[in-house]
């Protein structure tokens, strides 16, 4: 952003340009005024820079990382490879078990931007030694500068929980309270301690360590809903106004951000919630997790979240965070990471057409279709992996057609009777067109015969 | 609809009114003005009546059926048990291979009403003697009496498809033609034979057997488009057109009828198209299959259409067609089937609570959620063997909380720190705001000292 306001065009602007069909004059405009960013350490080299904002094809973020309960590093990593295999713009660390700074160290390694919630790291290791409520201040921020030294290319903070915002909530009162891990860390302490967030207080601290770095921050929404019946209540607006501030701090210091979004949320606000945010937060590029549309989906969470994130994307948002198939239920496996990286994919995707950029993929996809051309849809389509099990599954008999209508394939009969008829005398377009209009002069005369002429009829 | 605009109340009528918790009058108004179906043929017992249409819970049809490829009749019955089991709340037989007339017969005996799509029987059987254009006029007729008389409670029939919408059609071209398989019998019959579809002449006729069995017609669109590409186009459009001169013939003659909808389609389409068919055809049920939002989504079909379908039936669409993940790829799996089920129950509930109705479930799962009371959530959730299977999977170690966060659980927190709290005299609610107060006084002192004064600000 510096470089943007400096008049400065780094390669990284002229490749997002290049690959997102826009001029490199409109993106600098845009990431001079926040409203777009491009997380990337200043110490990292070895990745594709993603470009997150107004204007742009929206972007899908996996969360990976250990548990407490389950931390195998190969496998996470593992995860990792399947989730860029499978289109993730960027990924997150999220672990909270096992040997952290190894595995962040590992997961640098893979070439897409990094992301990290440093108050995982914090809390953790003092709820090592203590409980939570020990965690020092000067930890959160060691932990954050250990971090962006290590090359983390964008961080989720919760810089907004403040005590203003926590008593939004306490006097409301809600279903499911705080449902963001950071948000719940920080609100114990906060609460224990009687003080208010560091993040908060130490803001400068926070912005001293995103400049020196270019790591973009990420202002994370701790008093996000967790369920239907607390979205956009008076505690997760108040928050975001607060965010909206920190966006306005941070630009005037050149640090690059984002802000973060719901949650769970009925369709009908999905809309209002981006605007909101937009107005609110000066444009700040929108970074969302779902929006989940319904609470009773357990174990199909990356569908509720595919249908809220297209909602919220076609509305404005820019940055989908994945759901897997797990998400309430367990730590995801390999293919739950695959599967939620394909529905963010759908609805990102879905996103982009309707808001009229990236139209060819889908238009080359339906002529290959209309062509019963299958390797060429293998090739078009977002999981070629998968698509192509589904139709080994049950080969049809006539290999040009599919299992579920066989010789009866609209597609086929439309090939064979329909398609080469525009050019065979035996049946003209305008033999039709003359057959259709003798019809529909037999119908209007049967009209006036039969009915009683109703002037309001003609 | 005779009946009720006779002034009679079913036991049918009802039945839905509590279940759908609406008054028996404002059914019953809408069942005369047809703007709410009930699908049951005369003859059938063992059924369980569903309302289709305004101010009721969106539904869910599930196709079921064999194909010439695959013709399993022991295997279809078990999907359409698996079906009903998720949730759908109809079926459809839309056979094409094997003893169609024995397969629907069985598929009968599930009490759900059944759809049909009386063409195919038509098609398949005389191209298993001769070309499809030899289908004879009354051997359509034969077959729809035939079905009406086995029980069959609702047929889609493709009357729409006239030479005067094909005239449209063949106008402008499209990248995927007629993809609707009825649709595309049609159109082979009509081109070959040179003449008006038999279905939209002998109108009269369709409307004397769905009269005389009460069978709900559910006038097709073999229009509908098959790609993004091909989406809300002039031939698309034609046919709802004649669609709703269609509805208002049926009503004339007291025969319920359902309009059905595209498709494939870009997001910001679907209100249009919703709100276009509500007009066009008097506010007559509608019934979408998707629409799917994007083409190269192959082998997750059923979130493409879980996407379409929430946006639709929450602009107004009454009824989703379950799209499974073999769409496009092969007949699915009874596996598919349930994904199929559950993607569409999804879409249907997130609508269902978007447009104010049925909260009450997502609240509770909300509450079991924050009180960690698993049991109950998967007796809330609309898949419970596959939310557990997800738990059971990686069991945590805590046996409260799940994988995914372990100890670190915003939900675990949140009770053992945060919940207390508010009756905890260390730390009461009136603490909390006192100390954001004191905050508040130092932050706005601190920038009035800091800053100078900028009139715009105050």
């Amino acid at each position: 952003m510096k470089q943007a306001k400096s008049g400065e065009i780094t390669e990284e602007v002229r490749a997002i340009a290049k690959k997102e069909n826009v001029t490199v004059e409109k993106l600098q405009r845009s990431i001079c005024a926040g409203r777009t960013v491009i997380p990337k350490n200043v110490i990292r080299e070895n990745v594709e820079p993603v470009g997150i904002g107004s204007g742009l094809r929206v972007k899908v973020n996996a969360n990976l990382g250990t548990s407490p309960e389950h931390a195998d590093l190969k496998e996470e990593i593992e995860k990792a490879g399947a989730a860029v295999e499978c289109g993730a713009d960027t990924i997150m660390d999220l672990s909270t078990g096992g040997d952290l700074d190894k595995i962040r160290k590992e997961m640098l390694r893979i070439p897409v931007p990094l992301g990290s919630v440093p108050i995982y790291q914090a809390g953790v290791e003092k709820a090592k030694k203590g409980k939570l409520v020990d965690m020092g201040e000067e930890k959160i921020f060691k932990v954050i500068e250990k971090q962006a030294k290590d090359g983390v290319d964008f961080m989720t903070l919760h810089v907004g929980l403040t005590l203003e915002s926590l008593q939004k909530l306490l006097k409301q009162g809600r279903l499911t309270g705080i449902v963001s891990r950071g948000g719940s860390f920080l609100a114990t302490w906060m609460l224990q301690n009687e003080r208010e967030n560091p993040l908060y207080k130490n803001y400068e601290h926070v912005l001293d360590i995103a400049e020196k770095y270019d790591v973009t921050l990420s202002l994370g929404d701790a008093l996000r809903p967790g369920s239907i019946k607390d979205s956009t209540d008076r505690a997760q607006v108040q928050e975001l106004i607060i965010l909206g501030e920190l966006v306005e701090e941070a630009r005037q210091r050149s640090v690059q951000c984002m802000v973060e979004g719901p949650g769970h949320m009925r369709m009908n606000e999905i809309e209002a919630n981006v605007i909101l945010q937009k107005k609110l937060c000066g444009d700040a590029p929108f970074y969302v997790l779902g929006p989940l549309v319904t609470d009773i989906a357990l174990g199909y969470d990356h569908i509720t979240a595919a249908i809220g994130g297209a909602m919220a994307a076609l509305a404005g948002a820019d940055f989908l965070c994945y759901v897997t198939p797990a998400e309430h239920l367990a730590l995801p496996s390999i293919e739950d990471v695959r599967e939620g990286v394909i529905a963010a994919k759908i609805a990102a995707h879905a996103a982009d057409i309707a808001r009229g950029t990236d139209l060819d993929r889908d238009d080359e996809m339906a002529k290959a279709r209309a062509d019963l051309n299958w390797s060429k849809q293998f090739k078009l389509c977002l999981d070629p992996k998968k698509a192509m099990e589904f139709r080994k599954k049950r080969l049809p008999h006539i290999p040009e057609v599919c299992s579920m209508c066989g010789e009866f394939c609209a597609m086929k009969i439309g090939r064979d009777y329909l398609k080469g008829k525009r050019s065979d005398p035996g049946l003209t377009y305008e033999k039709v067109e003359h057959l259709a209009e003798s019809l529909l002069i037999k119908e209007i005369k049967k009209h006036a015969h039969h009915k009683k002429l109703d002037p309001r009829k003609i």
